[in-house]
């Protein structure tokens, strides 16, 4: 079982900056984040991740999603940890392909091979009016630009072959003309030349990571992702994406092994179970509805403000219209029609992971539901969402993970010391390097 | 005085990984510089610098600007080190103004107020052609760009007041909606709404580095800048540059210990002053005359591989010609002039420090060059260039350093925090707060 760490601020409950064991004063702290990222990987978590956006609305006043930045603090992460993996948030639509080049390939020789990318296309109009653009690009143009960022980026990585450096003082050759490469990539999007000017990294690439479940999203993983983050709130649901995604490899050449499929959990964890569902009523107590529905607004593309708290949704727009998360509000529409939910106890179920699964219960009840979904075809591991930090993450990393390795299902060490080695993927073969050699060689994009 | 090491992989020489005393096959390992930030900390340096450029030409076979990645590797060495400012090289002409004011908040925040920003324009067609361009963009329409990227991401510095964060658990405060604020930017280059997504960093501003020392680079800095990097080879002409550069500051409201001036100095310290030029003549002949072409054509913009390397330089195209760094083209064209070179000893004499001053002496030599040109009105102090790693900088640091110290010129102990502290320059006003409050003070941009 893959486990990664996703990692929030003071929490992923929204209200987990007023819960008081937190330390909402440190989300600019890089300590604070030295010390989450140590007690993960005392407790052998895969890697940890780190969400990202572009911009923020500028009404912040009861929370807002800001702090540091992905490659700087992972970077400051890579200098106090040894083996767990580092996966940053960079989007496709507001950056150029030779800076996330460049800064994956340095992140991963920093980490010694422990980088990953969690690639996303960006959701908001907030995010375009930051970078010279008054629209969003179109949900379909996203992705047509994502793929052939990728096919730049990976392009970039290869520039190097491994044994491109040679370093022989006495003749003064330092590295071998023959073994880096100009890409010459002339696309619709982009036109780069290279060589990349960073060697070849110890993974080759990061591992690739993608959270998009939208028809779009479930494709573009199927040819690039080594791993996906998903929110699935029940076991049936997660099965079926389960086996929707891992069908669609075969196509691209690939083996289902070859993407990790992770739903998220965010575990409420009590010594009983009605003490872990008091501390959920206790959160959720804790939120601002005038917070929960400016969230709820902006994922349903619907100002929710002038409709009755205790009333049900009012009919949503239809699933075409969102240029935005499209599966995420499609989960929420669904969650909300099915259990017949008002909008303040929507805004509740959301409040813990933003529509991933949320479950209260004890350390056992947890990871009895963990290893459910595992071996039941729901999921290869999981994104693990502690409520609030830094509690939520000693709780489950002093309970659920020794509970797990008793069972047999998750490592007591790290056999490996790159990001592929905990997931279990191949170094990529160079491109170049098979085209010198002409020798076919499997490749992973 | 103000003493940056720039740090160049192996040494600024251009043969320093052929000597049998440096570590070329470090310059990815993120150990090898965390060890030179802890020298150069221990040495009380008030910084230290990485240049970068987004370009590699494919012809690496003797040499290679190469390496990891400024923010990633700042980061990293932020994480290891105290009191050390962080300098990292950032173009405004292949970058947007929302990330680059983002990661410089980030890596303030993470370093705890020691971020420092090298502000380049980039000066070559690679670069261009690594960013979807077929042509350089020309060298005053650069600085145009850089004047507005530089609103640009100061105004998205301040969109966070510093107390706009309050966290008031009881109430549900997180923040005041009123002390961040949209930027709204709309200009010929850029249009940002912001606010950052980051909050108010330690210093405010990371401090505000340029090296370009042309007409169009002076005027830039002298409106920006807060330190400038410039190289210049005898006493008379750093008088001349600091004289103006300093006279400029008053028409932007500005005082001249706004300002810090540090040329360039690549020390080769012996301790006889035989030995200091013997290591130098053995660096020298350690230089492959391809490389040092190659390195020359570029700087001149002019094919040399067909003149006899012992013979003169050929009639040079005019500096309106040249776009790309303008004041190094001079300063090259006019050191072969006036020294009356041939081709191979005009690579020798650039092979140091290409184009910045070279000096080859005992430790205490070096001492009474460094405090001719700062009490002489040449300098507030230095950047210091070591022409082989980590030798170069140990040799300065415990030879050099000691020497100034007893002449009362440099610091025994950091007396500040910041990297503001260190160079004695105040922490910008936030423009919003001024606004208000209604009442004026004085702001650096």
């Amino acid at each position: 079982m893959n486990l990664n760490l996703f990692i929030m601020n003071a929490g992923h409950h929204e209200a987990a900056w007023r819960h008081p064991d937190t330390e909402p004063h440190s989300i600019t702290d890089i300590r604070y984040f030295q010390r989450l990222a140590q007690t993960a990987e005392q407790a052998k978590f895969d890697s940890l991740f780190l969400a990202d956006g572009l911009a923020i609305n500028k009404n912040i006043k009861h929370g807002a999603f800001v702090g540091l930045e992905p490659f700087t603090l992972l970077s400051a992460l890579a200098a106090v940890t040894e083996r767990i993996g580092l996966i940053g948030t960079v989007s496709t639509t507001y950056n150029e392909p030779f800076h996330v080049a460049r800064k994956f390939a340095s992140l991963d020789h920093i980490s010694n091979g422990r980088a990953g990318w969690n690639i996303v296309t960006s959701g908001s109009e907030f995010e375009a009016n930051n970078f010279n653009k008054d629209t969003h690009l179109a949900h379909s143009k996203r992705y047509t630009r994502a793929r052939e960022f990728l096919q730049v980026t990976t392009s970039l990585w290869d520039s190097w072959e491994d044994d491109a450096i040679i370093i022989d003082r006495a003749s003064g050759a330092f590295a071998d003309n023959g073994k880096v490469h100009e890409i010459n990539h002339v696309g619709d999007e982009f036109k780069v030349r290279g060589p990349l000017n960073t060697p070849r990294s110890p993974q080759g690439y990061p591992v690739l990571v993608q959270a998009g479940s939208s028809e779009d999203g479930k494709e573009f993983a199927a040819q690039y992702a080594e791993a996906i983050f998903t929110a699935q709130q029940t076991l049936a649901e997660a099965q079926k994406f389960y086996a929707d995604v891992k069908s669609r490899l075969a196509k691209y050449g690939r083996h289902p092994e070859q993407l990790k499929i992770l739903p998220g959990i965010c575990p409420i964890i009590g010594r009983t179970e009605s003490e872990a569902i008091e501390k959920e009523q206790e959160l959720n107590e804790l939120t601002v509805p005038e917070y929960g529905l400016n969230q709820l607004s902006t994922m349903l593309k619907m100002d929710l403000f002038n409709y009755p708290l205790d009333g049900p949704l009012p009919e949503l727009p239809g699933v075409d219209e969102i240029n935005g998360n499209k599966s995420r509000y499609q989960l929420v529409a669904d969650l909300a029609k099915r259990d017949n939910l008002t909008i303040r106890q929507l805004i509740h179920r959301l409040a813990g992971g933003r529509g991933h699964r949320t479950f209260a219960g004890t350390a056992i009840q947890v990871a009895d539901q963990l290893e459910e979904w595992f071996t039941q075809g729901g999921s290869d591991g999981f994104n693990v969402m502690p409520p609030y930090l830094p509690g939520g993450l000693e709780e489950f990393a002093q309970h659920v993970i020794p509970e797990l390795q008793r069972r047999g299902l998750f490592r007591t060490e790290y056999a490996g010391r790159t990001l592929r080695d905990h997931f279990g993927l191949p170094r990529p073969v160079n491109s170049f390097s098979i085209r010198s050699s002409s020798t076919f060689k499997e490749v992973i994009v």
